[in-house]
């Protein structure tokens, strides 16, 4: 049994046996995703460890799922029936941050905003802010290569990562990638792992660039009695040139979800929030904030003004941040994160408005509207199956009109298990053979969080 | 025979048979490295064309390499004994340029200078420019994931690429990647493809990511009595906090080399010469530019100043650019790429000139040095097979050396032919198991560019 190597080459403390416990270990956030059983978890706390564990998956061909947090909206660190969790939440310890190089190395486990403010510390700035960033961790935001609010104007988690430690799928514990700002010496495998969510390696320590720290954010509000009207104000921001720091849209399901839950003041009388942010410093910053107040006049606000105050535009910030546990107070949530092409915007959000209305679906809106990152809500009364397969049909209606205007089926989330299908969708049958191909290349036993992402022929 | 088959499906004027002309096909500027002799020489119009070439290869097991316009300085594009070589320069439409999404799609054969000027009329940028910007094509910055001035702060090829059209070794014609912001739907494919120097798949369309132009840049300069002291004033902006949009040196051996040539007046009394640019707009250009200027005289300049004279910038810059045709005049380069951490650039520049003075080897630099990206240029005079031999040992030297100071063997070149034995060096046997099984995954009969990058085992 696995379960007696494992107790052998580990210390008793890194072992949770209790299913109890272990349960708690067994899904991440994503409620519609089915979870499995694992016959333990371990927490390593070193490389070596994890080394042990993936070597005793090996031996036993026992599948094996890594996880951080728990954050993930896909459902790519449930558990596998009969599997083994590893988490990394002991593995997270910074290891060094470095000025002159701009880069962190850190274990997998260190969560995403303790980096940012021991970066914050010197100077220096960690981007990639998924709405998770107090509770998830960087190794999280590896597997899925994860994005955020800044990422419109930043980049995504892949683009910071420099290089990896990692146990592969053989057993080894290699270093990938480089130190320097530059290198083409073989093929990106970091860059290939990265976004992989567990099924190519387990990741034990990353090192990520870092960027000196930024102005202080302008921030521009406009309230919109469609999100049809505040798609165009997003279209018109990125034709007039403007990357802002961050372009976020919150419909008001959200905004009252998180007013009901926070009591933060925030109802407004609109049908959808926008809020643009620009860190270009002195004028250039005004010029962008003054050109996205323009944007959204034209497109039909309501109400527009640049925030005088940064409080006020915290809170907006912060109301984003909490749509989603605001959401989730309200029953199973069934996050969307489609991405289509900026132009399409306005009509990919009247088609997500179909599609509520179609399926008798409530639908809030949150989105990255800047990058054309919507993330449609599907709410559902907890316990009403009906509603649940209504939900369903309203999704997956959702996914078929993102690749029906060029966009993809997951913008940042990742495909898990919720994804799947509408992965099979995108790429054309022999790109998922080269995904295949690449699995069994790197993971020839097979136990690498297998079935997630992909499936292989049996 | 595999000319029979390609005579019969591709019009006649796609195929190059003549050995003499089909000879100016058989190698990049790599003139160290040895180039086989192709039996014929392909130049497709169309992805379906590469597509019929790449079957043909496979069913007659002939090796295929693909080149842009050879501009490459690893030997990647070196022609195989019996092997056909494909050349992308009819495929060099410039497909779209779209201002909305900001991206591009063109043909591989594209010249990345054309690109840029295309964008330009529409007020947009494509930034990744190598040194070779006026003839390389955007297919080979594919290849190899090609860095430039600007890479300083704006990042390489890979980090444009949105999607690629290749053609996979086993004779699909696939899409990979996305046209939206975002998007994390499976393996990041495309950017396992950037940098693998043709052996993993033939490149037939590319979709780049571009940029709204930036604010005209400021340049300083500054004239230094030593290489290492230049190097500290590298580090010393980097510890700054400042990123130039370019950080570039230039010793006298490369001043005097272009000054022969164009007789630009160039010379100047001192050993080495940095260029440090910022298009920060405003006041932050200014105090980006006063910064570096400071730099420069604390690390112990004997002359500097902000240049308040554009023509006299963009000569000095256009030095840089014309260095090494300029250096070709004087025999064959040998040319280094090594990439060190910043904080390594004094010493690194110390130890290639000791490697100079032990093997007595005349070598000139010229580096990105704000990348801590080096490229000494190791010159033998014509016919004298000693002074190549001493080339080799000092080129070995600077390898081991960059390596020591936790660099890498190439920061934008590739590894190609020349890199091969470094690559062995930097990674470790397992990662180099990894890149085989990779190569083999994807192009399962080896016939894409077999040797370069790696060998596998016969």
């Amino acid at each position: 049994m696995i379960i007696d190597d494992l107790r052998t080459e580990l210390p008793a403390d890194r072992l949770i046996e209790d299913p109890d416990v272990a349960a708690s270990f067994a899904g991440d956030e994503a409620e519609w995703a089915p979870r499995g059983t694992p016959v333990l978890v371990v927490r390593p706390r070193t490389s070596a460890e994890v080394q042990s564990v993936v070597r005793a998956c090996i031996r036993h061909g026992v599948p094996l799922t890594t996880r951080g947090a728990g954050t993930g909206l896909s459902g790519g660190a449930n558990a596998i029936d009969g599997g083994v969790v590893l988490s990394t939440e002991l593995m997270n310890d910074i290891r060094e941050i470095n000025s002159v190089e701009r880069l962190a190395v850190v274990g997998p486990g260190v969560v995403n905003d303790d980096l940012r403010a021991a970066c914050a510390e010197q100077g220096l700035w960690y981007p990639p802010d998924p709405a998770s960033a107090p509770w998830s961790t960087i190794g999280g935001n590896v597997a899925t290569n994860a994005g955020g609010l800044c990422c419109v104007k930043y980049g995504v988690t892949r683009d910071y990562v420099l290089a990896l430690e990692v146990v592969t799928g053989t057993g080894e514990l290699v270093r990938l990638g480089r130190r320097t700002a530059k290198g083409v010496a073989g093929y990106d495998l970091a860059g290939l792992i990265v976004g992989s969510e567990g099924t190519l390696a387990v990741v034990t320590e990353v090192t990520v660039k870092l960027r000196p720290q930024r102005a202080p954010e302008r921030t521009v509000a406009g309230y919109f009695s469609s999100v049809v009207d505040a798609g165009r104000a997003v279209t018109a921001i990125g034709a007039a040139g403007v990357v802002p720091s961050a372009l976020e849209l919150i419909d008001r399901h959200c905004l009252a979800a998180v007013d009901a839950w926070k009591n933060m003041g925030l109802s407004v009388d609109a049908d959808v929030v926008l809020l643009g942010r620009s860190d270009a410093p002195g004028p250039a910053g005004e010029y962008e904030a003054t050109t996205m107040l323009t944007c959204f006049e034209q497109a039909g606000a309501t109400w527009a003004a640049q925030s005088e105050n940064q409080r006020e535009a915290d809170a907006l910030f912060e109301a984003r941040r909490l749509a989603y546990p605001a959401l989730e107070r309200l029953g199973p949530v069934l996050t969307e994160d489609v991405c289509v092409p900026k132009a399409a915007v306005p009509e990919m959000l009247a088609r997500i408005e179909r599609a509520a209305q179609a399926n008798d679906t409530h639908i809030a809106n949150i989105a990255h509207a800047g990058d054309g990152n919507l993330h449609p809500l599907l709410i559902t009364p907890i316990g009403d199956e009906a509603a649940r397969t209504r939900a369903q049909a309203a999704f997956e209606q959702i996914i078929a009109d993102a690749l029906d205007l060029g966009g993809t089926v997951t913008g940042e989330h990742g495909v898990g298990l919720l994804k799947r299908d509408g992965l099979a969708s995108e790429l054309s049958p022999e790109v998922m053979t080269m995904h295949r191909a690449i699995k069994q290349s790197l993971d020839p036993h097979n136990i690498l969080n297998p079935g997630k992402v992909i499936t292989l022929p049996s």
